[in-house]
């Protein structure tokens, strides 16, 4: 099945307006409208096959164990990890808190640093302040290029053997730039450190596979990959993650408890505290699932191709400041002269076109591109022409009314 | 309508086994069968509804995140809170790290103390011994009563002031006992500590009023109490809540972020980094509407009753041994002389009887007991007589086989 072909229909029920027309949602780097197939795979876990995992001495129970390990795997399939090196999370913001409270806090000291850079969302900078407040380490931003890339010239100046880790976006959420990944893990390991990268928006627009980067930690989200909310994944080697202390206390996380001495559980349930997110673990493998199904190669086709038309019309029009590079994996951040993001945004939606207006949780990099907010139209599976061709409307009577 | 008549048909689809006959589901303690309202809400939040939150310039985001807060004023409307003192957790067992790790830390130090019980879920032990490892805090344990309750005849002795917290289970997981939760606070205050209460089974089976009780902290999850998995709440005094430190760094929990100094949103938002569990908590919420329209006190009488069936049933039959007391909260925990608890589990699932056998994340109360292991049956909203005739009869067959 081609892309273009899964776009339509009744398959995609968020993409619907209420009487039935196609909404154009251009905020699928904020979240990912879900297939049919997802949903249903949720339904069907929240009723007919609803049972607690890891416990039960029923069928049933040992039935959605199967079905949420075997989530696990499909998880760790994605990105080429094994099953046994990924962590369920929340979603990739607590999957780096994880890292930086149990890693971070184990294996950095006062004087270490940490190499992130000016493009980072707030969930890969702030864990680290809290580390920082905690710990004293220091940490350093690695500046962009001219078009909004990381510059990996400029953090091989920057780091040092006093660098333990590197932590960058593997493709930005503001500007869809994608990082060089090969090159960020030569720069880290030549300097003895380890790299985290934040996956989540490369993991539903690229393939990854974290062997061949030889990455030490990636992380994600479901719900930016066509799958539910409450759910992410922390992948991280195999001898990294034993090596962890834990993090969160509670049942299933455990091996012997007794008010003297607990014992733990090895990784990855060591990090997984409490009856897991069940459901949304059996909806997150539904939804590599139907990724899997469509390819990610074809995926990121679809959206280069479409960015290259969004740039292309978008450059057309008078007035419109494009950031980022022209080669962007599926996200175009823009401005236009006079009129607030907000505002853009706000007659968008009265045309049928939703995007994102705001700092993205970036605003360290709102402050480099020197605005408060940026309008961000992003691109997903479902996307098609029609979407652009709607924004681009909804931006001539924008300019018309401001005008 | 009476908690009878919503037991029957298709309103449960978890309730139902594959050939459409009724599933004898007595482990509504480890996990509680989803009504179909609750799945319908899910479904279409995940569908025709869905959107991100606090930061969509359309109407359907903002559409969502009306219906995210009123979920949160919906849980803390259950418990009697208010709004802003519900944090919105993974599960309870988060919410408990949560406190240990922001409240305990920040006002804990080595030579204070906090009180637990004997018979504490290993959530509620584990978060205070990682705390202990950290900061040198003391833990003691307030030992039961013959019949299974917490000892707070025992707990006055233990008590001094240098306790810093007590924190006690409302409803025990494996035996049903109530904690008298006005004495628990009287003792608390009267040393100057606070006091958390872990309500996961209590929230789905008494009437719970938090600035009744005056607790400062009290801890529940949703899918025990009818809804999604992956979500849970903690409810704390605003004054608390308002003073404990950020725990977990990303976007939503921040108010302006720089490289240098990043400054955060207040409470509850200052605790709920990232994308939240957007569908979850309007499932939370469509849980909580579904069992405020039943009635907590209803509920309540309804598996008391049970209980009490359940108990004399059982107590009649050749050696059983009974745990817990007599007015359990819809929880009994047994074992049968010369059948291991899991042997019984297992012969029961044959018969369509769901029992739990296990140490139910409560290693110290089973050493207490001097059982590996108990069986246990829990009730819900939905169970009824037929379920305790079914778990009596494959009792029988259990005895027959082993006898």
């Amino acid at each position: 099945m081609s892309v273009d072909t899964i776009t339509r229909g009744a398959q995609w029920p968020g993409l619907l307006n209420p009487d039935g027309s196609r909404w154009h949602y251009l905020d699928t780097a904020a979240t990912a409208q879900k297939p049919q197939v997802v949903i249903d795979a949720v339904t069907r876990a929240l009723g007919a096959d609803y049972a607690t995992v890891h416990r039960g001495v029923y069928a049933r129970s040992a039935d959605m164990t199967l079905a949420f390990e075997a989530a696990r795997r499909k998880v760790a399939g994605l990105v080429n990890g094994d099953e046994g090196e990924i962590v369920f999370t929340r979603g990739a913001t607590e999957a780096i808190n994880l890292v930086a409270q149990t890693w971070g806090q184990a294996n950095l000291k006062a004087g270490d640093r940490i190499l992130l850079s000016t493009l980072e969302h707030h969930s890969n900078i702030v864990p680290w302040q809290l580390l920082r407040d905690r710990t004293g380490v220091e940490i350093d931003v690695c500046p962009l290029t001219e078009d909004g890339r990381i510059d990996l010239a400029a953090a091989e100046r920057i780091l040092t053997p006093a660098h333990k880790l590197v932590a960058l976006a593997h493709v930005s959420n503001v500007l869809g730039s994608v990082l060089d990944v090969a090159q960020a893990v030569r720069l880290a390991r030549a300097v003895g450190a380890k790299i985290l990268l934040d996956g989540c928006q490369a993991v539903p627009r690229l393939a990854v596979d974290v062997k061949a980067m030889d990455a030490d930690f990636y992380v994600f989200s479901a719900h930016k990959l066509y799958g539910p909310t409450g759910i992410g994944a922390l992948w991280a080697k195999a001898a990294i993650l034993d090596a962890m202390p834990p993090w969160q206390g509670g049942g299933a996380m455990i091996d012997r408890v007794t008010f003297e001495r607990t014992t733990y559980a090895p990784a990855p349930q060591r990090f997984e505290a409490g009856t897991p997110a069940i459901v949304e673990a059996i909806g997150f493998g539904a939804a590599v699932d139907f990724v899997q199904a469509q390819g990610l190669d074809a995926i990121h086709a679809h959206e280069v191709a479409l960015v290259a038309k969004a740039r292309e019309a978008l450059g057309r029009m008078n007035s419109v400041r494009l950031f980022g590079p022209e080669d962007s994996a599926g996200i175009v951040s823009f401005a236009i002269e006079g009129v607030h993001p907000h505002d853009l945004g706000t007659i968008l939606d009265e045309e049928g076109v939703a995007i994102r207006a705001g700092h993205h949780c970036a605003q360290p990099l709102m402050d480099h591109l020197g605005v408060p907010a940026t309008a961000r139209a992003s691109f997903g599976i479902y996307s098609d022409e029609s979407d652009i061709a709607a924004l681009v409307r909804g931006i001539e009577r924008t300019k018309r009314i401001f005008g």
